[in-house]
């Protein structure tokens, strides 16, 4: 089979093993495929891994119980056994796999093997281009999922990108008080155009003033700007990651009892309601498509600035 | 009157003018005061603070409706009229002054001007020497004012010092598997002689395996050491600052969905009742007492390793 592999470098392979299937897992027929930030950080080097590229995915399932159905799939896959699954956390299993992040073959190739138990059939009324984006919304449904956002709330998300962008629509659902603030005024022009207030990094915005700022720039200098907008015993949520160290005066967050909170994979079955209900506008996000054979050129496609999601059509 | 006054360095002075009290502030008579690890780095120049040293203390309020009573005073001397105010965070007033480190004489002296809403009567069941640790009971009471403490969490207390003990006793009122990990044997020995389980830092802890650590070390190190312990969607407490800028990889925070909680002062009324019903022992911690006149030697000795709490005798 075709599949998009990382290597010392990262190739088109024609003829990659088709995934031979262990206990708990299904074959899934993958038919569109999703570009994160994530990939782009593997390609560089982020967590060591080798192997098929690719987390984003909707398919069919080939066999069990939701065989010839559509399907998305959580990349987390678990031992459902250890302490850290039996207490509720099994996204956290220190046994765990990654789906095409950590020694796991991923979804950039026409078939890909998923624990039956990740899978979610998805809904009739949501095509393929919309259901992709079920993994990157749920990273977003995460964020209520861990924080009390009320109405009232001011809110800003730092980053007009692909998860900045989704974590703000899905915000603006809960707060009527959300602002943007990133650097491309194309992306906020976007974000404009769907209702959300924004501002450039470079406007004036009030500091010491919101309730939750979320973090989605992956630059260091999204935290520093973070506290420097929070106000005091306000949240922040940080969503996305910066390789290496990062330096920053602590004593900021006695000082003004601030609250930092981590956040990463989010519900699968929320983020469908969100994309059947039409509460997330993903299809404005989609910026390129490329067929899966021309699988390269869709990562460069991706590292350009203007870029947001970039699908592969894979079948 | 005498004063402990930080200036360019610090010195005891006898003749320091008795404060005038402001519009809402009464005139306390300082009975007992307590050296805390703040009034050292103010020494060391932290805050650029200028004036009367000293906010840990007991007195008698010398006029408004608690005169002739013995008095603690809350050491945030807010505006009560500003939004943060308003909206129940007067601790965090922006225009804030506070008793003994920013902008307001301190309590190491003969008299203090203290806002007269600040204040709390002391129980008669409180003596003097207990009720000088209403303050930092008070800032070990906003732990689980801040944070849900189930009595199945296990918490890691780290630090052995001055807070670190008030914590530790504090939580231990709300899980019963508390560990302090500490450096000092003797520190170590005396919060086991307390009931609470401890451990040095040198001895193996199970590492990402506690939902709740307090760091309380006023280290650099603490935080990473706290990182290192927690669970992944486990909570760190920051309770101590650490001067300048600390280097760190943030990335942790995400993937393991680790919060982090900010946490300075706290409820006064909690540590008073807690004081009253002797649910904490601070008596044990008073390692050293000075007559105000020695406050210099009270500094150096608060400095030494050895040294838990050291009180300065007023009047």
């Amino acid at each position: 089979m075709r599949a998009l592999v990382l290597g010392d470098h990262v190739a088109l392979l024609a003829d990659y093993p088709v995934p031979t299937p262990t206990d708990g897992e299904v074959l899934v027929t993958v038919t569109r495929a999703g570009i994160c930030e994530t990939d782009l950080q593997l390609v560089n080097g982020y967590m060591g891994f080798r192997g098929v590229l690719g987390h984003e995915f909707v398919g069919v399932a080939a066999s069990g119980p939701m065989a010839g159905r559509r399907v998305v799939g959580e990349i987390n896959c678990a031992c459902w056994r250890c302490d850290t699954c039996r207490q509720g956390r099994h996204t956290h299993c220190p046994h765990r796999s990654v789906l095409g992040i950590l020694n796991h073959d991923g979804a950039f190739a026409d078939v890909i093997a998923v624990p039956q138990r990740n899978l979610h059939v998805v809904p009739d009324a949501v095509p393929d281009d919309v259901a992709v984006f079920t993994e990157p919304v749920a990273a977003a449904c995460q964020i209520p999922a861990q924080v009390h956002v009320r109405a009232e709330d001011r809110v800003v998300v730092l980053g007009d990108g692909r998860l900045g962008n989704l974590c703000a629509q899905v915000l603006a659902r809960h707060s009527s008080h959300v602002l943007v603030v990133g650097k491309h005024a194309g992306k906020l022009g976007l974000l404009g155009a769907m209702g959300l207030t924004t501002a450039l990094l470079s406007d004036p915005v009030d500091e010491r003033a919101w309730d939750i700022v979320v973090d989605c720039t992956g630059s260091a200098s999204g935290l520093p700007t973070a506290l420097r907008l929070v106000r005091p015993r306000g949240t922040i949520v940080l969503k996305t990651t910066v390789a290496g160290q990062q330096t920053l005066a602590w004593a900021a967050f006695v000082i003004d009892e601030v609250t930092l909170v981590g956040s990463r994979c989010g519900p699968f079955d929320q983020a469908l309601l969100a994309l059947e209900q039409g509460h997330v506008d993903v299809r404005a996000l989609i910026t390129d498509r490329f067929d899966l054979s021309n699988g390269l050129e869709a990562l460069a496609r991706a590292r350009a600035k203007a870029a947001l999601k970039v699908l592969l059509d894979v079948s």
